[in-house]
């Protein structure tokens, strides 16, 4: 007599495929984007993008790092829009993150934002700066803003694709995704930030697009909301690293008022680019989601979902194709949450391999190696909440691929 | 115009070697001890372990796991222990955890104190019991009550490293440790604990012995102390496993009374016992002490410390041999800790790669694979405290032994 699974399927994602051939940032009207090889990278591969809003708004949003040792591109960033609340362009390079640069990268910071509003006739303010790559390292600025020049030059209404191209650091392929609504407008974004998702994220850079026209103190609290439920759920404990910044531009090209649906799509929006991000974490081989299910309140489900899905023990085991609850409950059993131990129950892919604190139905019934998704479900019987972290096993090529290189 | 390193170098420990020859738990006089084969473990190694305290005195103090998701035999040795705060023997098995094992098991747990009770003719209160091994499994109880006839019948004065040996899981050596006070009573203990001290000890075990006559409150507070200082830094976060359990009784039989000596005894033999845990980590290959120096409180340091001893990156890092800074800085700026971001300076291993918040002497100076321990200093300028988290590298053979085996 096995319990129902109670919550929904977990929701799907744009496969690599897929991604490649979107137009992303440039899916909506308004936008022109380039992505081009300055030479910042050791490897030759492209390593600045532009992305230009061509309005006939700018209202923009932005969500930086809460990490306090935040990287210049992110101080210079987060102060421009507090002021302005507006965007006219977001140049992004990869090759160096200009964190732990001192007076001299925060220079170098407001020098590239001049050097892209002064070829875009704009004020400097309207310009945001990402960086990612090595921290502690000055970049070289000479290539850099002969770069941006290239990237300038070469702005095209389908340069999404380009763009999202050279953003990548140890991202293996390039993140996107779109989405039109029934009214006419449409959302469009990338992402970089294959590495590290556990246990936090290391450099992950969003820009999303929009021509629907909408009011800026909307656009922020919808994208406060998409990334609470997205990029903040595949990351462990929502601290991020030195420079992680999620950009929302608005042109209102489509000439099309935001409808009801708008924080419908841009949320799936997100989940589905933090999907893609888990999916090509540095060395995994399976993506992990961990919901919490009748728990007293979603803070509780949260805090348990993710002291499961941040234990190297639990992740460890996963890899190993092992249902092992007994690493599930023994974290659950650390946390704040609401609950009685004796009336616990897990589930793996759908088996409940513990319940009511003790041994369920058999191991046996559960194979992990069959598929890339894992899906844990911990019932608290406590209430009525429930939350889901994503995360990823803890692997050999984890540990090779964060030992043998400096980042 | 290197700073200089304002701490104390790390306390040694007692080499595996040198534990192997020690008396361990029988070190104290009025203590016998044994460990046999009762078969609990499939290799057929040792599994369990009695310790008898022969008086005069019977004082006893325990600290126990914070995991709300117990073991049977932690609910029942804790209750036993509020209630009479003595203890004339513990009966430790490896094997088996008797955790998530419901009403029968905690039917178990006291059928075994029983059945030690009755060979000692004491009360049932009067026995500690411990178990350490796989989760969610009942143990054999024919087993384990004739290993504990047998181990009886073998109590021994020089027992305590046979007692250590049977305690072990996949520790590869005992770990035991003493010391004798100028005053003339000794304090000696045992622990087991080799894998998966990071991100929560699981399943560590401790008994500790002295003959030193001493007031039940003044053996409580101390170990409580000397456990906050020891073992609680050993671990990354103060969340234990299931069944984790130190146990410290007192004989009195030295007729000596404890001295001022004592706390200052106990605290550095906690200490040793804790490094010689970590150094038996499973697939360790660095030792790797975190000290955040000039905190505005030692609650501070304490959080700064373990922030950047829990992280998957930095501990990746030095398995790498690199001494890679920014994983550390990006660490503590995710804690709430008093400190200036251009402030901060990071020592590893006495070479300040990291100044004032930025690039500070060469890392070429740091050889990191020259040695196995790390000591990574983090000077946060705020203040007069600091304090020591240890921890290990995460390697391949973490993950290897983690994910090939269950627990």
């Amino acid at each position: 007599m096995s319990e129902k699974v109670s919550i929904e399927p977990l929701p799907a994602y744009t496969s690599a495929e897929e991604a490649r051939a979107l137009a992303g940032v440039t899916a909506a009207k308004g936008f022109r984007a380039a992505g081009v090889t300055a030479g910042l990278k050791p490897s030759g591969k492209p390593d600045v993008a532009l992305v230009v809003n061509d309005g006939p708004h700018d209202v923009a949003a932005g969500v930086f790092t809460t990490n306090r040792v935040c990287a210049a591109p992110v101080r210079v960033s987060r102060a421009a829009l507090e002021r302005n609340r507006s965007a006219r362009a977001m140049i992004l390079n990869s090759g160096g993150a200009n964190a732990c640069t001192g007076q001299q990268g925060l220079a170098d910071a407001l020098a590239t934002r001049q050097h892209v509003s002064d070829l875009l006739g704009c004020e400097p303010d309207e310009v945001q700066v990402a960086s990612t790559g090595m921290i502690g390292v000055l970049l070289p600025m000479d290539t850099l803003l002969a770069g941006t020049d290239d990237a300038f030059a070469k702005l095209s209404a389908d340069g999404g694709a380009d763009a999202a191209q050279a953003i990548m650091t140890t991202d293996t392929v390039a993140k996107q995704a779109q989405v039109t609504a029934d009214a006419g407008y449409t959302i469009g974004g990338m992402a970089k930030g294959a590495g590290m998702l556990a246990p936090g994220l290391a450099t992950m850079l969003v820009c999303i697009t929009t021509d629907a026209v909408i009011a800026q103190e909307r656009l922020e609290t919808a994208l406060q909301q998409a990334v609470e439920v997205s990029f903040n759920r595949a990351d462990s404990d929502g601290c991020m690293s030195t420079n992680d910044t999620v950009l929302l531009m608005s042109s209102g090209a489509s000439g099309v008022e935001a409808d009801d649906e708008f924080e419908q799509l841009l949320a799936p929006l997100c989940v589905d680019l933090a999907r893609q991000l888990l999916s090509d974490a540095e060395g995994a081989s399976h993506d992990i989601a961990v919901t919490t299910i009748n728990a007293a309140s979603e803070a509780d489900a949260l805090e348990v979902s993710r002291a499961v899905a941040r234990s190297n023990l639990f992740k460890t085991a996963i890899f190993g194709n092992d249902p092992n609850w007994g690493r599930v409950v023994s974290e659950v059993g650390t946390t704040q949450a609401a609950f009685e131990p004796e009336n616990l129950s897990v589930a793996m892919n759908g088996v409940w391999v513990a319940r009511n604190g003790g041994v369920g139905d058999s191991r046996d019934l559960v194979d992990l190696s069959a598929q890339r998704d894992v899906h844990v479900e911990i019932d608290l019987k406590a209430g009525n909440a429930s939350a889901t972290i994503w995360t990823n096993d803890l692997t050999h090529d984890y540990v090779e691929e964060n030992s043998a290189y400096s980042t």
